[in-house]
């Protein structure tokens, strides 16, 4: 089958290769891959970023948002079957672990990630532990079933805190800030703020999908979302930028009791005034990774069947093919989310 | 000034007196009314029915939803001022209790309700103790103004469980019922179930507000829901008949771990198999009475930020005067709100 | 191996037989048992009450509360070797059902109770599926070990309410409620009072444990209890009776927006006022059944280490081969718990 | 009467002070103290810090934390009467602003702060606001009756948390890390482990109030504290001690998923990584400061109900004249809490 590797410790170094196609073993299942999308981390690996040398071990066949049909079955799995149209959630968890027997298996202590641990599905065919396998609905868009992994970022993300009928300050508009506004606006929050650096090309799409207000660098966001909030503060900030000066600037504009919820990444320390921003505001953080096994893909179910739309944010469509090119309007951050189609 | 009183302890019994403008207290407002709504507690203290009977004290000025403006301030009253656009929360506390002193003044161990133990507004001007007054937006329409009372019991219901993305059964289609549909449906309830008994007027209403299926007495609920549910049963049931047998079809078709909010009052005793529908079954069940002062008023002003549209749920506009034919289409049932604008 | 068999679907019909030492599958455990304890179902199998007829196909070996040692490993099993000193959950989940995969594995769609449903353990030796099997601390007393899952039971229950600083009533003392007694009473509950229909040997052990008050039929438990909190009611009610009167009383002595939480199994209807009881009184209901599979197993380990003592409860000491007479003992009320000690 | 001035802006400058009994307004009680106790903020204002330099206003009446008696009533309060035995909530809201109208009164956007902002209770009597006022249960000690203020800060924060059963890691041994240590102990936490930099007369209190271990400066805290955690890390930590590195080794000690809790007050800027001990460790961080109304307060009554002991924490009793030299141990971090009685 035809494969996308890193097949070397540098930059770029990514090239399609012929390899056999994997065999399942008695808890997985062999897919026939239909779609994939590229991911923040698929550029990290391309580009060979200090994350990517810490973590990534070459030849690797990488990726790992996708969808597709079952078209094998080990031996010992159930309730999925052949010709099954699925997607997978890509923390693959020990099980045995404290997390894993307390209902947080997205935080296991032995955490291995497809296509970054593992071998991903940047290819025609992939197997996967039964224990990650999402059966999707029949009739979900393959587009919608393929960027389920970061939608679910964002769904676990939005739903650590209190969002209807809030004011929510949105940092950052790549794929997860742009997935948390359509999902914010979707639920009925009160007004949406967001903030990005200089890509005016995503302040745009932020609009498209419910951002009342998108401020850019050099825009006065603190004067005209205190006014937007009758001088309170908005209730919920939701944090995808991983630079500390937003975390900054949105726990200033976080009002007094309110909740941040953090996804981003961050490549440098961060400071700041714990006792203005966290202990005398009275404010709750919380740390945001993965998904919830399995809650937060029923409810991003549950979202889909409601109506949840985030077309707006799939901004292109290639061919499996085409990757290189894919890559590449990715790494200039000239998109939303882009899926590839095998051919 | 015109004012509408129940005026003897008997069926109907209800007209026009002339009265004179009420004088604020140093801890109220005068207010001016503009619009006023009825409830379905002004149709039973019409009707003079078991509860009425108990409760109320004629001659009695009734009526408690409306929206108006502050003609006049008492001396300790305080960040309302003369000419602001107002609505009250209908349950006047004791501000002392237990509950009062613990975030639970809508169920002060003193209550006293608006229109109910006190003179109401059903009238040209009303005094309001401050503590009750609330501000409007001043682009809130005044038809959304003054259902704020039941709506926020809808809110209050609503967010007693978690929607977004789950599958939500609707028992009544009232106009707390019908309320709650636009609500679960303007935050993304994945499906939305709704019962009614026979006015398949109201059925059709609660179409027009999201429900995604409204079974009539009759219909085959249990197998269409249990079907739409992948065989598990809903996330959350909300319960607005008061009819006990309601109560034990929602328990039914209620999933393993779901929630059930009770918002409506029981003309009689309610039996069921506590093993099987609530032991077994980890049911949660909430009771729910009035708001949450002023969290829920909070909420709620959020909602209409975000474009919470229950339009099709007030289906009637009259002139004060014409309350008598207002309050003969109410007890019919041949409505959802009536509002009543002041000459 | 010795093992005990309800042998025939009548009333008793209980008795030793000589099996084979069971072979543990691929996923299992081969536990040489220590100790075990009877519980409440395994007296309701030995009486062949209703539930029994329904549920139980004799010939089984029944029995589910124990302790033991790990005398040989399923090929497929990790994390728990051969030498280990073990418990087990009783619930035995799929994990592939809606339920288990959103962390309510007790509540499993195609539940199977362990000696109900399965092959018991009242017997020298147990095959165990390995996902219920619990390592104990190795300091762990045999006589807490071995009821852990009735203890687990009111972990379980104690915890869905918020219980310290609280005035709490606890409705019944059998195993399970002075189990939730000595629970509340470590955790810092303000007041516990509880009720108990006519034994007062139970009650004696319920003060034992850390009641405030026991009141038993015909005491004056209304009357002292509201006056004990001020005039304001309990703030928590656990119900382990099934007795539908005592769910009334204890709905009328909770407080305004307190909670009850059901872990007791009715033979009969429940019947009440839901407007006075649940609606009006803004009371949160909570149907519980097993434990948190495995939340509630760690925070029992923690209450086991902060100190929690269980030993008044814990009332007679037998060998295996008495079991006749402990049988005896419990079918007549005359105990806490039992434990039986292998030979 | 006799009261307690900061007199001029500088170090020092306390003196007694003759002065007229306060009036009490119409919402206002008068209060005769019997019992004061010296806060952290009072050391502050003594030694004229930068804290204090940019908040007090000498001439100022200090003191807020107290127990007295109701000797004279304004004319619109009710409830509370002349002679009953009372203490006080020292934070003074407006009951007006955003927080105050949804349950979060001690973050009061206009919050002044008894004996910081008002006059305070070093004195023979204090005019208190109704709204402020406590009354205590007739047998409560007068020693605990005066702490209040303080050990409802450690209620509010231990109570932040799910402490029962679990492994907690305590930041500092001042008297609210202290209070919370007897707390944590009282609610059954499963180890308590506690750090302190280098007062070993603190770390003795706190093995006497139930830490398990207490590491000083020094001690290898990281290592024995992983190895009771059996590798997983403390479930909560709770900080006290205003120092960023303290901080940042709870971070670090925290298991994923954990809950650290934060009542310290910082003089310099924290800095930490925030994507390992925040986001990947999927944490919630919880500001803290002053205690709700009233829920905090009922909480803690509940607890000296149950038995609360923090008599090892009160280690000074003075009389009102010996304040200079109380103030001298406290300054010296000689004591526990100080209590002064009047004379």
């Amino acid at each position: 089958m035809r494969a996308i590797f890193k097949t070397s410790p540098e930059p770029g170094a990514t090239e399609f290769r012929e390899v056999p196609i994997p065999r399942p073993g008695p808890d997985d299942f062999l897919i026939k891959i239909t779609i994939c999308s590229i991911c923040g981390t698929d550029v990290h690996i391309y580009n060979w970023d200090n994350w990517a040398q810490s973590r990534i071990h070459p030849p690797l066949l990488y990726g790992h948002e996708f969808a597709g049909e079952v078209v094998e079955t080990g031996e010992r799995v159930k309730e999925i079957q052949v010709g099954d149209y699925v997607s997978a959630e890509g923390h693959i968890y020990c099980g045995t672990c404290y997390q894993c027997r307390t209902g947080m298996r997205h935080i296991c202590s032995r955490l291995n990630i497809l296509g970054v641990d593992t071998q991903g599905i940047f290819a025609e065919y992939a197997s996967i532990p039964a224990q990650n396998v999402w059966k999707n609905d029949p009739d979900l868009p393959m587009e919608y079933a393929t960027i389920q992994d970061p939608l679910g970022n964002s769904v676990h993300t939005v739903f650590a805190a209190d969002v209807p009928g809030k004011n929510v300050l949105i940092l950052g508009c790549g794929p997860t800030g742009l997935f948390s506004t359509a999902i914010c606006n979707h639920i009925g929050a009160a007004q949406i703020f967001a903030t990005e650096d200089l890509n005016e090309y995503r302040a745009s799409i932020a609009k498209k999908v419910g951002a009342d207000a998108v401020f850019l660098r050099g825009d006065d966001a603190e004067t005209e979302i205190m006014e937007a909030t009758d001088g309170i503060g908005v209730d919920v900030v939701l944090e995808f930028t991983g630079a500390p000066q937003a975390v900054n600037q949105g726990l200033h504009l976080l009002r007094p009791g309110g909740t941040m919820v953090l996804l981003g990444v961050f490549s440098k320390d961060f400071t700041t005034d714990l006792t203005e921003n966290v202990v005398f505001k009275y404010a709750t953080l919380q740390g945001i990774t993965g998904r919830l096994i399995w809650d937060t893909w029923y409810r991003m179910r549950g979202l889909f069947r409601s109506g949840l739309n985030v077309d707006p944010i799939i901004t292109h469509t290639f061919k499996f093919s085409e990757f290189p090119e894919a890559m590449d309007i990715m790494r200039r951050g000239e998109s939303g989310k882009i899926v590839l189609y095998m051919e």
